[in-house]
């Protein structure tokens, strides 16, 4: 088997075979295949796709490249949830003790963040004591016991989807639907993950611009699943501007003890009632969604969720008072009004660009080296649909740094302000399953 | 300026400027661009294509990576040649003496073959005493006296090319007509060419399979030309067979022999004075074809064609001699006639596949290193139209080695006898100017 026969097969639009498959990622991933080879074929991929045949076999095959974790120690069907990410996404931090209430097992395993703000190992070191570096048997332990664990991924999971994402990023190949459905469900594979729980969130935030674009990622995750005998449901979520009020790090786990409190954002309550019902769905507590979910809202209601949060941050080392005690989570030294310069409705929140106003204050990581100013963050006072006057506070800025001229430039730039009120239409467009 | 753009603008169907199309052959050219990104923007261009003006300035691009030959102390309008290479194709033989026996000087820079057979610069050297390294004083030299002279190609040319070339080899690129063309034209223009008669093949033969493919090229380079006010012509001929009757190395000499003489096949003598007839025009010999054509047809008639064969072998060392005294050339030890199995009508021969067992008997180069075989070839004595019986010869193998079995089967199954005569419609099928 030749290498160029692949990527010259790929190129002219053929399905390539398992075998086919199982030798590009094992030679990449061992390095008898170069990186110019690697990087031809998936340009070739890249404007000739994958088939559902091929794209299951790729994800395998990335699986199959490095260790994989073996959790057929915990009792029960083990649920995973992934978001493909967003600005103000918090929704792992409400949905795993909102999931395990029900006695579904959430063996979370995370990465942490690179970009605009922290990932949800990061915003959880936010909490005092709390620790994501968990032995493998402190984990399943845990998971055993109280039903929730989360905990940074470790091991040479999936070292060719490593590989292969670092050779996307510098190639232009990273905007391929099959490439980047594989990469995701093969490390929630080799994460040990029996039922999945995909967030595909759709809009200027999110990889995915468009709602079509988002539900062919999410459709084409699912049947990954399916094939792979994964159950896996996938939701397509709102990011057309940021999710709830808070983006960035010890904010945002304040604004995920409101909804476990009954209280935050409604999109923010949608979205983890929709993604927590269907964990508890395909984790067997329910046979159907509206109990599953009626179960939820009642488990918030009692405080149940609360103190499952409670519960989860005494088990990894945590501070549990924080949760009635906001006030012990690390609080920034400046706090910067950002304000209109324009009366009307906000029409647009451009997420991105709030994503990266949180950045440039300290809130995410640009290198690997970087570290996370937890303190650091934006509260977004206005949002879409909200009637302003010129002078009405937009946002606020948090951020232990002096110089945040570009950040509140870019801040107020994200908004969008429009002569007529606009409705948002939905939280959550699509459920593929 | 980053790579990274320049991939991503061409990924996406836009055109480049010529800043980035310099930057990207600079910068792979001294290796500050690595392989992978330069093969992610080939297989970008493989499916997007390059506008008129971004083909000529990436030809422009790769002629300024390295050194050009200065051919200004040739007085004169220099014409050069080129061919995209066929089986059996001895057209530059026939028409360097041609058209230089009108007055044209012909300064032909050639390289050496890896395929099939040899290349010119090979095949001359099956003529005893022949000397094809020439300093360039020698060079220019003989062309100011003699009107022709032919050296490999020296000096650092295009090494754009030669880096691009090895990459596009391995990562499947080598298949796009706007790279086919910039590379073949910037090293013409590297060389020193003035006006340009391009020889594009179309069949069996060639790398370009349909005529339509062929004219597509032929029309690029065409433009490439116009652009860069280099007069160019290009003339798509038929490699669906082989050109003529003799495939290797001296048996072609002999055949470009006749040719001269005022014999041989009558599509080499169509091709070759067509070739020659446009170099007599942009030489600005005559105005027009057809008063070119007739004169080139009077030089054969009149001897001084073969005399100035004779000529240029004698002035770069040879033995003139060989050109009434063919067996002074090299001569194979066995000589295996391959004999048809079916009666019929010859209806096609796969030239590919004649080339290959051509090299099989040692008449080509598998590897740089491999040593040439002068007197291995092929003589064909049946060709597309011919009516055969069982057990006619359909070629003669000439070769000195022993084993034969996989020459001679390959060879049979070249030929394709159908029930019917095929009538050859043409040896010329477009010409783009």
């Amino acid at each position: 088997m030749r290498m160029y026969d692949i990527i010259t097969k790929k190129r002219n639009g053929e399905e390539l075979t398992r075998e086919e498959i199982q030798f590009f990622i094992n030679g990449y991933t061992d390095g008898s295949i170069p990186d110019y080879q690697a990087a031809a074929l998936l340009m070739a991929v890249y404007f000739k796709g994958m088939s559902k045949r091929e794209t299951a076999e790729l994800t395998m095959a990335m699986v199959n490249s490095g260790e994989t974790v073996d959790l057929s120690k915990i009792a029960g069907v083990k649920v995973d949830k992934h978001s493909t990410g967003g600005v103000g996404d918090k929704i792992s931090l409400i949905v795993i003790p909102l999931a395990a209430s029900l006695g579904i097992p959430v063996a979370k395993m995370s990465g942490r963040g690179l970009g605009h703000t922290g990932g949800t190992i990061d915003k959880l070191e936010s909490i005092p004591g709390f620790r994501t570096e968990l032995t493998r048997e402190e984990f399943i332990g845990n998971v055993n016991k109280y039903k929730m664990a989360i905990a940074g991924q470790s091991g040479n999971l999936v070292p060719a989807d490593k590989k292969l994402y670092a050779l996307r990023d510098v190639t232009a190949t990273v905007d391929s639907i099959p490439l980047i459905a594989s990469s995701i469900m093969s490390k929630k594979i080799a994460s040990g993950a029996e039922c999945i729980v995909l967030d595909v969130k759709a809009g200027s935030g999110a990889f995915m611009k468009s709602v079509e674009e988002a539900a062919e990622l999410a459709g084409t995750m699912v049947e990954i699943g399916k094939s792979l005998n994964r159950k896996t449901v996938a939701v397509v979520t709102d990011m057309s501007q940021p999710l709830g009020h808070e983006v960035g790090n010890s904010n945002e786990i304040i604004e995920a003890i409101d909804v476990l409190k009954g209280k935050g954002s409604e999109d923010e309550r949608q979205v983890a009632l929709t993604i927590a019902s269907y964990m508890a769905v395909l984790g067997g507590a329910f046979e159907e969604f509206e109990k599953a979910h009626s179960a939820l809202e009642e488990v918030i209601r009692s405080g149940k969720a609360i103190d499952n949060l409670k519960l989860l941050i005494q088990i990894q080392g945590g501070d549990p008072d924080v949760v009635d005690n906001t006030e012990k989570l690390p609080k920034a030294k400046y706090h910067i009004e950002v304000r209109s310069k324009k009366s009307g409705y906000v029409d647009s929140i451009d997420a991105e660009s709030i994503g990266i106003s949180a950045m440039l204050l300290g809130a995410g990581r640009k290198t690997k080296e970087d570290k996370i100013d937890f303190s650091a963050g934006i509260s977004m006072k206005k949002k879409v649909g909200d009637k302003v006057a010129v002078g009405d506070i937009l946002c606020v800025l948090h951020t232990n740094l002096g110089n945040t001229a570009e950040a509140e430039k870019i801040a107020l730039e994200a908004y969008g302000i429009g002569s007529t009120e606009k409705k948002i239409v939905k939280y959550i467009y699509e459920v593929i399953q």
